[in-house]
């Protein structure tokens, strides 16, 4: 089957097909921030003033795309983003997502709440990263790990900038629940907190301040270090300092990340935060990267500031609601042709030496 | 009674609320500014180019918004910003607009030009400064202090900024006078200039000329100084060296201020005069600030920046426009929701936290 | 008689009244620029983008607006700017002009290419200052600066910065030419190539080509310094080191200008070359500056960026093809009443306490 | 023949004559840029922001734009950047065009994909400089070089940063493909991979994937160094590490230039690039740029950042599409006049004076 994602030339192509797909408000669940969307925006902003100066006459035949992202094998510096729900765009959901991103050779991040299971989701073949929500009952936090272990992921992402689950208003506004076809199968079944439709508020949200234990701290960090063998990459450090305590109690890698501009609306963008963290950890951890990554170009800029790689979220989920796992490998095979030529045109004989790169903020271009 | 300002999401559904339902000169009246209103909308934009970068892992359960402000317990690092005639966008006024404050437990600002008396408002239980402009009769300024200290005020706020009002082009042009229905009930009974219409010119401006003393200098605030036991609180300061002044003069607090954009136009947004006014004094006073701010992640900022708390302006007139008590319950509401969160967030466990947080000013994103 | 001028509230409201009046090329011989009118709109922007930091407590009574301007005395720290065949925007001309600007007390400067003789205008009692072109013809210039002196005159501006004129398309794209009507009324009788329309050029430039001397260089204001007693004052200059040589030469005073955008475009807007030009010759010389100086405002900020005064130009055309002397004096007006203000706000007792203003250049804002 | 362009008062109104002439997809192949079009945009907006200060009083009759690039005199310090495929917009192509830059006094450079022989253009008297791209088939460059000499050209520019041609997207969604009647004169006659329209690609794209060798590195130049008398330039370079190296080899010039943001989108402007570039080895090379230079400004600007010399691209197809030869000699005529006149009212005579001048970038503004 060939589908519409076919006819994208780029990204924005496919984020144009998928709103006119999907529903208005599985549509604004996806592409919203919190309060003011100041952050979603500033991410974008943020990597367009990053110019970059590529380097010329590097006799470069092909440029390697293939690196290691947290000892797991990449075919590109990139994984797919942790992101719920899926089934709420696409039937097939995760799974489809994850065989694409199997064939494209990306690490695939199952989130806490999936909708389908990691087990499940084991069987497509993807190399996987298990995403851990810090939910207040401490046994389904030790069952998840036990589960992501069993089911052959090859890390633990922990996401640390969802204390409490921001002001995304137009959630509110729509009063989002998700349709009970749509569940969190990792957690208690049957409808939950997320499936209680309430004019002015968000189910998503509630759910989130019911589930979610706020208190996430460092001896937790500790705790969880010392009881699993996969390697921890702490998502949402944004301050160096942050970066430096992770790194210092075991981590692996931290995902500079503002959760896409959905958490704290003024969080520095993640373009801006990236090089801060880079010098702060770089030399002893992998930085990774996320916040509207949108194009080969963007992987690039991300590269020259001293990323790793990058995790890209919400093309996937346009990918996956235009075409499902057909969709999900076009967004991969765009950010693959893109970045491998980019790297060319930079000169670039592997996305190392990307890291060399120069880069120009000049956030007032154009 | 709840009224539609339940509705609202965020303060900005309370500005469209109350624009669609105040006549359009009170409208002006209030959001206007002076000039060409470029410090007005600069406020604004030096409020959305400060970037915070929040912490992780605080192992925050509740962040706590309880602070105090000159030596006023405060619920929330927020009080109420003296506003004139608050009659002219509801019968009940300053008493609506301190009963709403009182129940969020942040202190109000009666101002000199109230349309409720301060004996009256001292009624509602609200924790009340007294705001005070220089008047031309020096028996008159001697006559508030001794009401507002009898009334139970617990700090004197001296308003430094008005030596004339400035040149607001909106109400000149709408030939902007008072209805005979709103009167400020501090000063001598019956109209004043403020009531008298006519082409071209603001009614209120007038009033200020006639009523104000522009003289008004650092020898009198010595004179107040030793006049009263209150604590004193300086609004409208800008410059670092005015701020150790007042300091040194005894001064307990200054407030960055312009008006809200209302005097000198082209004068230095707050946002950007906060961070050196902070450094001048704020190892010896408490340093306060207004303008712009509309939200708990602006309230977040600015205490990032190194203020004390923040005065809200015109939302509370939004508010009160629209559902008067309650509708000022629910901005002070929206507000202590949104700063929680912001603070919880960014890793604060409270007010103090906020403080040592990082902030990156760009004012070219997005 | 008073006019439709008495009911703007600001010069904006006088380029509106005027736009509607004028004859479509007349309206942009005015309003243009040259080239892409990019230093036209960026004049204009570096002022928006020059905040000031008002003082408080001054106990400022009232604000002196007045100063001298190269000994001469000004009731504002302005002076009207040079500007070509008044009689284009009213029958009056400069003659009107020259009026309004006695009555408010500041010079009025007489150009080389005005439409009224300086002895017709010396008879307004307005204080002269004659704007000095570079012509071929040298005994013209020798005739020019005795007919000033004569006239009572009491300082010389030399324009230095038209040694051919601007490529102004909206002139050339309008096959601009002066009716016959509109003479140089110090030049040779009878009209001139100014008046000989045709398709795709510019009559005034062609002119300016043949009547001005492009080779005006530091020997002929030796020369010129040489041959009269009045003070010197050179007009258009942008960069310190000729600054530097002029005052060394017996300038009495520079102004810097790029013409209002007319000549050079790109060149540096006037806020931008202006502090630099004050740290090279401030201590020496005065330092006057023009480029969309529009209100008291933007008077203030410059002297706070270190000028002793500002030219004004287009504005008083716009009140001249209003209301002729009555729209000029308009114009001055609201600037008086506005600098006036601007003084009290900032706290500043006179002129020269404005020039101790701290400023802060934010071009991103707002 | 006097055709539209007569009537064409500055560059930007060619650009709209051409673009109401061409089909769109020719418009969109030579307008467009790859990617986002981000650094297209950029390279304008940073000319935009470069400010320059002129020098006043330099007593300059005439301003000499005379000059000499890469030891070939030039009436300006411009040369015809190399254009792909001539004939696109005009039957005569490239002849058209090099006999409009003979007469101008300006270099003509060959294009490697001309759709001219450049043995037909030496007829044309104009001086010419040969651009090579890096052919697959090494025995073909051996040829072109060899044919470039015989043909009497003055110096090689070799073509750097095309590994593999840009996403140009445009192209893509139209599915350019080049006409039967326009062919690379010097490529192997018939129609190539250049000529086959298909869906969704490129076939200009297509063919350079086919035809350019992506691995041309530094020994290819020391190669093509030893091989020819002429002197070579190299055309694509941004980083100043890579401008050292092509010097050290034996580079007599350098163009900065992002190939009129047609490769690497989010690369560097070329006015940010420049100056570090001549700073590394504007002592001992040429240093020559392109990108969006669109008026004599913008060449003053490029002078004033240092350069010796700029390429014009896009704007010389524009005339060849509205008038052929004479449309490209009116582009050249204006870009004389607009730069001899920015050169006078900058103050100076020659464009060695214009490099002394101080610029002022202020991305911001206005
Ligand atoms: C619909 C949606 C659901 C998400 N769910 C999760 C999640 O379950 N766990 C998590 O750590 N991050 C989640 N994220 C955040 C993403 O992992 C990622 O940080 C963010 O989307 C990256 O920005 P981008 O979408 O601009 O590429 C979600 C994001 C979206 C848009
Ligand atoms: C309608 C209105 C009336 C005001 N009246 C007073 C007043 O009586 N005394 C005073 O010190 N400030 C007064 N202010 C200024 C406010 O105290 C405050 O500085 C400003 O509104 C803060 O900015 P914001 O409105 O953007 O929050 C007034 C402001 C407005 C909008
Ligand atoms: C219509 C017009 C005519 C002018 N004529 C002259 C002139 O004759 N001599 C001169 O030195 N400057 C002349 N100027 C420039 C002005 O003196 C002044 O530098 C400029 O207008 C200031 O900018 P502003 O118009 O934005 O205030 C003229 C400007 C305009 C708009
Ligand atoms: C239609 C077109 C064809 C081009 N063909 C070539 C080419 O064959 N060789 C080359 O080195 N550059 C080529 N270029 C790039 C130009 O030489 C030049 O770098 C660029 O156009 C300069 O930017 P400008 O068009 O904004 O002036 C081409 C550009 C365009 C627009």
């Amino acid at each position: 089957m060939t589908g519409h994602s076919d006819r994208a030339v780029d990204l924005a192509d496919l984020e144009r097909l998928a709103a006119a797909l999907l529903p208005a408000e599985v549509r604004d669940f996806i592409a919203g921030g919190s309060g003011t969307e100041r952050t979603l925006a500033a991410n974008r902003t943020a990597l367009d003033a990053t110019y970059v100066v590529p380097r010329m006459l590097a006799g470069v035949e092909a440029a390697a795309t293939r690196t290691s992202l947290v000892d797991t094998v990449a075919a590109l510096p990139l994984a797919v983003a942790p992101m719920a729900y899926q089934r709420l765009v696409h039937p097939d959901g995760e799974l489809a997502a994850a065989r694409a991103a199997a064939a494209a050779g990306v690490p695939f991040t199952v989130s806490t709440l999936s909708s389908r299971t990691v087990e499940d989701i084991a069987g497509t073949d993807a190399a996987l990263w298990f995403q851990l929500y810090w939910l207040r009952d401490r046994g389904v936090v030790t069952e998840l790990v036990a589960r992501a272990e069993a089911a052959g992921c090859s890390a633990l992402v922990v996401t640390v900038d969802v204390p409490v689950m921001g002001r995304r208003l137009r959630d509110v506004r729509n009063g989002f629940a998700l349709p009970s076809s749509v569940q969190a199968a990792h957690l208690a079944p049957g409808p939950s907190g997320a499936h209680d439709r309430r004019a002015g508020g968000s189910a998503v949200a509630d759910h989130t301040g019911t589930a979610f234990d706020p208190t996430l701290g460092w001896h937790d960090l500790e705790w969880l270090r010392a009881r699993t063998r996969l390697p921890l990459v702490v998502k949402g450090v944004l301050d160096p300092r942050d970066a430096v305590r992770c790194v210092d109690l075991g981590a692996a890698a931290v995902v500079v990340s503002n959760h896409g501009g959905r958490q704290l609306d003024g969080a520095l963008p993640t373009a801006l935060a990236l090089p801060r963290v880079v010098e702060a950890v770089g030399a002893t951890a992998e930085v990774l990267v996320d916040g509207g990554i949108r194009s080969g170009v963007d992987v690039l800029r991300v590269l020259a500031l001293g990323a790793s790689g990058a995790l890209i979220g919400r093309p996937i989920l346009w990918g996956l609601a235009v075409d499902g796992e057909h969709g999900v490998a076009r967004v991969l095979r765009l950010l693959g042709v893109e970045l491998e030529q980019a790297l060319l045109l930079a000169g670039c004989v592997d996305v190392a030496a990307a890291r060399d790169l120069t880069t120009h903020l000049d956030s007032c271009l154009p």
